[in-house]
């Protein structure tokens, strides 16, 4: 692919974007994470249980281990006396028992001793050894973000420390505007918060000065896996991020036919490190971390690399209308039923857009939008 | 209610500790955030916008600010010469202009001159004062958990602290087994992960000894809005969390109708904190928190109070079993179309049940199950 310097309208589409960016994020290595500070962070290795778990027999719930057929013959009118042993749900069964009687359904007779009314079948109430996983079963599968249950299974199993995927290192520098006397960033807290939800770390961003020299040198000595660049990659005669990348490494693709988002760009630093050059308008910069940079991080750490929203076939209760050659992002709100409608677009309301919706359709280049009565799928906001 | 003590057996149905637990559990007040942690969340306050956004006309992208009435007439074949200003986008319309030709349309013909061959309309690439949100507007209302895009937008607004409900504190102890030598503890990063998971700030769990005393001392000088106790809940001879919670502060139920889980018990220090008493068996640890501790965290925290799994209609393909008179946490998989099955229960495996399963239904005290094609309410897990 040829570098494309300006102007940049979208010659690229979507997926060749998203080929170009999947072709240079790869999952990152292994680390050892400590067990609790694991939750979230996605597991690199199928891990398999080292013995059995339960180790041995054990009681499964508080009362008395017995011998089974000790009490073989017992009824209400031949109430047979057992040695027993007082357990706690958990404890390991003593040698020569294989029952437990629960304590609510007999009396501690003498010491040691305990009544039965009825006869214990071998097993009862005690959980067998390996029940939960007999040794080298496998326990939790390498790609499974773990979940407080995971943990506990893999606490459980005896581990302490897990092999899990590197989080990728994320630096995010913003653009300074062309004029900018009380400047109000709002990216940089978007981006930040965004990358965190995708798994990655990411330092306090740096603005830079609006000059190619101030981007290039953004641009240089980066020890992470990623850097993305919010602002300067528009047309202008202060838009210089496209430059100061090809300068100092190389810009691979410059503009997409993404609406928001047509003046992303994405390249590599001279290190070979992969960048995203997000617009700077609020909601063009999100739907570009959205579809490209967003979706680097979550593919370098391992993650699925979807976009981190469920998804669900809704019917159009307003045509959806959207320019032919570009791919729309148009911001919905559901209806009764299973009914979606527009609203207006971020190229109207800005990130307001994003902000009063439910949730999202991607209307793909090929397409003018949807028809009332048309089934799409409907990206959904959390809570909606 | 009075107090149970023991035998415990489910003496209470899950709909009648929900409701006591809803009556202790209140949503905590507002404290101030920084608006670069605030991701997740809850906003205490509706936000408004305190002025327009944007404060004034603005570029919408890069070019040349015009005035659009001097462009009457232009045309192809009669090239007009207008009176025009380099613009960024995003910058404020200089005074008398109303309209941007895109720096790809036209050059720059002179020095504060350009050529258009097409009429401009007013407005034409401008962002219009309050577009995104006029002064006054509703930004994003109270109870929002916030995500990227309500960051950006609430940072565009020119906010830096945001008020948001107080994150939970919660207090765990894990009660040590009657036998602690090699003791390995999953109850501890399990529940710290689901607490974390569900907003919840907890500090490292302490394990305390398996006697009155102990478990008493743990329920006192308590700075925390809520006290899970796990462990010691059971009818043993060993078990003396509910005695001591009772001495110590008020014991109100004692055993509930959910398997597993039925040793749980709910009361309130001497204080007035509530407390939640966890069974110690790892699976019945897990899902008392889930259906109560949980609860009791999310609604302290503003949250929405259910489970924070998403759920969906399925249809039985092999019928699902469970006794009556108890609410029962049945394991599924997912199989093809809408299909789901029941796992092997977590009384036959502990906590591979729920590692093992896409997800869980919840049969209800009056069921005793589900038959083959009845449609149920599937709890998924993510990635399920």
């Amino acid at each position: 692919m040829r570098p494309v310097a300006r102007p940049v309208s979208g010659h690229f589409s979507v997926d060749v974007m998203t080929a170009w960016l999947d072709a240079v994020a790869h999952r990152l290595g292994t680390e050892n994470a400590d067990l609790r500070n694991a939750r979230g962070q996605v597991l690199a290795e199928d891990i398999r249980a080292a013995r059995s778990i339960p180790p041995l027999d054990r009681a499964a719930l508080d009362g008395f281990a017995v011998r089974a057929d000790a009490s073989l013959g017992a009824g209400a009118y031949n109430p047979l006396e057992l040695l027993a042993v007082a357990v706690a749900a958990g404890d390991d069964l003593p040698e020569g028992m294989d029952a437990v009687v629960p304590v609510d359904r007999t009396e501690a007779n003498s010491p040691g001793r305990i009544v039965v009314v009825e006869p214990v079948a071998p097993g009862d109430n005690v959980e067998l050894q390996g029940a939960t996983a007999p040794a080298g079963a496998a326990l939790v599968p390498a790609g499974m973000r773990l979940a407080a249950r995971h943990l506990g299974m893999l606490a459980q199993a005896g581990l302490t420390r897990l092999p899990v995927i590197r989080r990728p290192r994320v630096r995010l520098r913003l653009v300074k505007p062309a004029q900018p006397d009380g400047w109000t960033d709002s990216n940089g807290p978007m981006i930040l918060a965004a990358i965190e939800r995708d798994g990655g770390v990411v330092d306090e961003p740096i603005a830079v000065g609006r000059s190619q020299v101030a981007i290039r040198d953004a641009l240089v000595n980066v020890d992470s896996d990623l850097v993305l660049v919010a602002g300067g990659t528009g047309p202008g005669i202060d838009d210089h991020s496209a430059a100061a990348l090809a300068e100092g490494g190389e810009l691979a693709i410059h503009g997409v036919a993404l609406r928001p988002g047509e003046t992303t760009g994405f390249g590599r630093t001279g290190d070979g490190v992969p960048v995203v050059l997000l617009p700077g308008t609020p909601a063009a910069c999100l739907w570009s971390y959205e579809l490209f940079a967003g979706r680097a991080i979550r593919r370098l750490g391992g993650r699925d690399p979807g976009l981190p929203y469920r998804s669900r076939e809704m019917t159009v209760a307003r045509k959806i209308v959207s320019a032919i050659g570009m791919t729309e992002i148009c911001p919905v709100r559901c209806g009764a039923g299973d009914a979606v409608a527009p609203l207006p677009s971020f190229a109207e309301t800005g990130l307001m857009a994003a902000v009063a919706a439910d949730g999202f359709v991607i209307v793909p280049e090929a397409s003018e939008g949807y028809p009332q009565g048309a089934r799409v799928t409907v990206y959904l906001y959390e809570g909606s």
